[in-house]
């Protein structure tokens, strides 16, 4: 990552932004020339806030980094540094709940594991602020019940840190399914995976912090795809599980594959992996196809269809998944993954656990039509 | 299609070749320029026989189109005069077995309804001509056995019509993963399927004849694919199938998926359909991936790997394929698609079958190592 200098920060933030070459926001509030940032304060100070959020949040035109919660000390005082953020905007989890009297935060972005993204989107909702949790919503369906209910009674904004949703690639496939570009989808297929080798200590590979392997980790990107793929929510799943290293992979899942039924007749089909390298989106529609590869990493995407290939400028897909979220809140814009998206992708995961406890015989899913498909 | 004169094919078949610019093969038989070309006879002349075998076998070096059996008197009549065939190389079902006597025929290929193919290839056999199968090998395993034993108390060769083992990007997809170029193959998926909208009586979509649907045509391809794909047999195998159009589909499979597990944790994932369209191999190693889109129509196919495109000249797939079958006659080069290639296929295809009937569970499959690979 491009290091980031503390002086770079410490102009304007208008003319911060000028000085980057980026257009100033005009976001209708005020009628003036203001220039109206919500503050963002990232609860969880991991490698996904630190070289992703963090700087995203740089570029952004309509919020910017302006708290932290950690639980490290060290940690604190180094973003605190480099992001010139005052002591007055840092918490660790215990003073947390203070937040509600820092006005200079608007929304909270939980980027904890997962088995404490429930705790922590209720905590903010119930402090005021507009909340992110981070994907997977939660542990649990109940929870992401939860999460709404909070967000709900507080009269906060609840988002999905469904970043995809505001990528180019994504949204251009997104288009062709809404728009028949090439008819109706008849297959669709999802890949999401990667090979771990680290630390089998880690978090994700702990069921009590992360509530599965890697379904509930890249699995939930492969959702995604089958469910944007073909524009629908799944009537039916069947899955199957499967285990080779043992060993490493003590309590989590290491490789799931998962079959589909939508409403109409299509077909979906996805496979998600600890111990596989794959990242793909492909859809077979009435007169044509189209297939992202890579689908869902960090970009630059890439695409083609069956009449020659996609190309689109990339930018920081957090930095537009922030916008979006921000503009949301400011303006009113669609919120591209309602809490309702997550918790649907949940009762996928659910329903996928389920085919695989029961030998994978075929389990009925039952979600309103269009429910979740977000803006 | 091109059409054929009979004056293109009345020149002499050396003549013919070096008019089509096409060099002289030396068989290595008889140490002489003498070219030695076994003669094929073609059982069933439908569209495969018609657009796809009998072009091919005017371009082969090591074998040529030497007789007919057809029950349509006017067929016969047609294919005489088209490819200059004589009367006494003229067979209908009835008269087939004299072909015993015809010392022009050496091959027999069977280009029947699935349903024929174990009757005609014993009948081939048992009148001591080599035989070539098409593909699905039979109905079921039994008849894959009796084929084989008939052949083997024949003393003549046997092959299954599986053109791709000598089509050049799928062998540069088996010298991939032979040579582990990428590391060791960890998933595999493959689609191959096509949309049905014709005569919903053809004989494909009739059980008694065919055996099965998509799975039955098609699905042997992802199957394959699969198994080339990682260079292993798969230990198991769990499916399902989609229905949506059964007034269309009315006794056969419509789509099918399924997930294979190899030795060695190899996870393979196969979608076959005849209501949808899809054509694609796709396998992710430990330090790379490679793909085939299509893979498995009659080309020219078209592949890349993680580190770039694949490019090789087309030429008939179906030429290639009786050229190398000959070949193994005449010079004792690997079968590349010997018999127990399509049984272990077939072996599959009844375990695929099974865990639909079995809601869906994960069905053993005993086949020895390296089973029906072929050179």
């Amino acid at each position: 990552m491009k290091p980031y200098s503390r002086r770079m920060f410490n102009t304007t933030l208008a003319g911060g932004l000028l000085a980057m070459g980026m257009p100033l926001p005009l976001t209708g509030q005020g009628g003036g020339s203001q220039v109206k940032k919500l503050g963002v304060a990232l609860v969880g100070l991991g490698s996904y806030s630190t070289y992703q959020l963090a700087p995203a949040l740089q570029q952004t035109a309509y919020c910017h980094l302006a708290g932290i919660v950690t639980g490290t000390p060290q940690k604190a005082r180094q973003w605190m540094q480099t992001y010139g953020i005052g002591a007055e905007h840092v918490y660790d989890y215990d003073s947390f709940d203070r937040i509600a009297a820092d006005k200079a935060i608007d929304i909270v972005y939980v980027v904890l594991p997962n088995s404490m993204h429930a705790e922590f989107s209720i905590r903010a909702a119930k402090a005021g602020k507009h909340v992110i949790c981070e994907k997977p919503m939660a542990m649990n369906v109940g929870e992401c019940d939860a999460i709404m209910a909070a967000c709900r009674e507080a009269g906060v904004k609840l988002g999905v840190g469904y970043r995809l949703h505001s990528e180019p690639y994504t949204r251009e496939v997104k288009r062709l399914v809404r728009e028949q570009a090439f008819g109706r989808v008849r297959f669709v297929g999802a890949d999401a995976a990667y090979i771990s080798a680290g630390n089998p200590d880690q978090w994700r590979l702990d069921k009590s912090l992360s509530g599965g392997g890697a379904l509930m980790n890249m699995g939930v990107y492969a959702i995604q795809s089958c469910i944007y793929g073909c524009g629908k929510n799944p009537v039916s799943v069947s899955a199957r599980e499967f285990s080779t290293r043992p060993d490493y992979f003590r309590d989590t899942d290491e490789t799931i594959t998962a079959q589909f039924e939508f409403p109409g007749g299509t077909v979906g089909q996805m496979m998600t992996s600890h111990n596989a390298q794959a990242n793909r989106l492909y859809a077979s529609c009435d007169r044509g196809w189209f297939e992202l590869q890579p689908a869902n990493n960090y970009g630059p995407l890439s695409g083609r269809t069956s009449e020659g290939p996609m190309s689109f400028p990339h930018e920081s897909q957090q930095k537009l998944q922030m916008d979006d979220f921000a503009r949301h809140i400011l303006e009113g814009t669609p919120n591209r993954a309602p809490g309702e998206m997550g918790k649907r992708d949940m009762v996928v995961v659910e329903a996928i656990y389920r085919s695989i406890r029961e030998g994978g015989k075929a389990i009925p899913i039952d979600l309103p039509e269009g429910y979740g498909m977000g803006g």
